[in-house]
């Protein structure tokens, strides 16, 4: 295993020590592996919190600021945090506005970011809401999953609901937001390559030299299918056209994002969504926006995925509002 | 080789298809192979152009837009664009007060650049001013260098001499501006892993699974030594030490980029600048400002650098200004 990490256990406590001497704006609670904007909590406002398993980054925690999450909260490699974190970040980020815990569609998170709702109505009798990311159209019911996973459309839904939730909306319209986004997103990915979680010391899964896995999750959980290497026009089309087959996408603008598994370069990236632009034209879906780069990795594994959202004018809007986070900041 | 890509000799500019579609603010001439910002040429502004071989992306492509680049050519992967390019963009800039050329020093770029430049003088009597960048502090003359190799300080160059030009410095006074950061900057690189170039299918170099190379160049030059692997502590001090002892960073303010290769997770870039600062700390340079991410990259080599750049108050004033590029925005 070849890794820029001391020991295997400190790799994300010693990871958010980086990431508080890299932005002072933010607040980092080492002992809980919390990441908080500087002002939290914000007066009046919704507080977002989000989290999940390390090794996603920049989600979650990179995410924090200005327009998008008040706290995330760091598990271990691909592993929930616990309900003791999200309550303390839920009670940290209540400005009496109510607290949205917006959850990837994994087992572990569900039940945990559930505990912990429960736990600060009891203690401090905060409001939480929650939605469940659940855009991955690859499969149902997966290694650590019941229903479809939530992936990509997690880094969306926290931009735009985190524009609502500055601009001021309460927690059930911002609720209502993160809702819509998830009902209109839908996402699939792609791996050259596995990762490697620094605790195993070894690749997830094997996957021959010549065969790439279509559908993978960002965990390394199967996907639908191994396939021989084909050329990225080819690659695109297994991507795009299951995510055209979920949900119909003509009629109206979409946002679209290309995003990078952490392992492949930019160069290819680009190259990958150029062929995605190609394919999504042809088909008469109309990319209003886009985003391409790495935003939500599983370490370092080659692949890419994509994802695309509907976007109404409202959406929109919240799209273009200023972020100001480490892994998204534009108007600000 | 696993790539996302369709043929190995059409990667840079299907890439560059992808840029086109992903930033229309952008406008690429695909015969050339420039990226233009859409607004160029800017009247009364000086021009600033640079380029490269591509495979370093965001660099230079990425860095095309307000307060940063005027246009960008790319070359084939690792291989200089030819001096027909840089004419190209360099009489498409011009708007009268001006263009400098960004150039790293390698021996390719440094002569096609110096052969656009006097092709520019005689066609359109352009006033071209060139400033090579030379801040890597691991070896003198290299595979495809003589001095020093021209690196991570490129991405603060660009940055900081884009925003002097935005703000209507006239070309000498631009100059001026990049050969101050040039003077006041040093890098130092390394690598787990080799990248592997679409053209030739397989590693630049073999690295043995338990050595790191430190003092590697962008495309895979040889570095000052081959190590066993070692913990991000001790291989923060392999990268910061040479820097500290090649130039004085104390008593001012210093700008810090902790920079990955492009095959690196997030989660260990941050982990790794923890461990560069702690250092900083230590030898008692201070970092006014600070950057962690895939800036200048090597295709999908696993590892990372360092740069140290020493900002007086305008330095820091021109880093701080507006910029907005697909590769670094903020202010706008």
């Amino acid at each position: 295993m070849k890794k820029l990490i001391n020991g295997v256990d400190d790799v994300v406590t010693e990871a958010l020590v980086g990431i508080a001497a890299a932005h002072p704006e933010l607040r980092i609670d080492l002992a809980n592996r919390i990441v908080y904007r500087g002002d939290a909590p914000k007066a009046g406002k919704v507080g977002l919190i989000s989290g999940g398993g390390s090794g996603h980054e920049p989600l979650h925690g990179g995410f924090v600021g200005r327009g998008m999450l008040d706290a995330a909260c760091a598990g271990a490699v691909f592993t929930s945090p616990t309900p003791d974190q999200m309550l303390e970040a839920t009670k940290n980020v209540d400005a009496g506005a109510g607290v949205l815990h917006i959850v990837k569609n994994y087992t572990g998170d569900i039940m945990n970011f559930e505990m912990a709702a429960e736990m600060a109505a009891a203690e401090s009798g905060a409001t939480v809401e929650t939605v469940v990311v659940d855009d991955d159209v690859a499969v149902q019911d997966s290694l650590y999953t019941a229903g479809r996973r939530g992936v990509g459309l997690t880094v969306l839904l926290e931009k735009i609901t985190g524009a609502a939730a500055e601009a001021g909306r309460d927690l059930a319209a911002t609720a209502d937001v993160a809702k819509k986004v998830n009902a209109g997103g839908r996402s699939m990915g792609m791996a050259l390559t596995s990762c490697v979680v620094p605790a195993a010391g070894k690749p997830t899964f094997d996957l021959p030299a010549d065969e790439m896995e279509i559908g993978i999750g960002i965990h390394g959980e199967p996907g639908r299918r191994r396939v021989p290497l084909a050329p990225a026009r080819e690659i695109a089309a297994m991507l795009v056209e299951p995510i055209l087959a979920d949900l119909d996408f003509t009629g109206g603008p979409v946002i679209a994002m290309l995003n990078g598994m952490g392992g492949s370069p930019l160069l290819e990236l680009y190259l990958m969504y150029g062929e995605v632009k190609a394919i999504l034209d042809k088909a008469g879906v109309t990319v209003a926006r886009s985003l391409v780069g790495n935003y939500i990795t599983s370490l370092d594994m080659a692949g890419c995925s994509v994802t695309l959202l509907k976007a109404d004018a409202d959406l929109l809007s919240l799209w273009d509002a200023p972020v100001s986070t480490p892994g998204l900041r534009w108007g600000v």
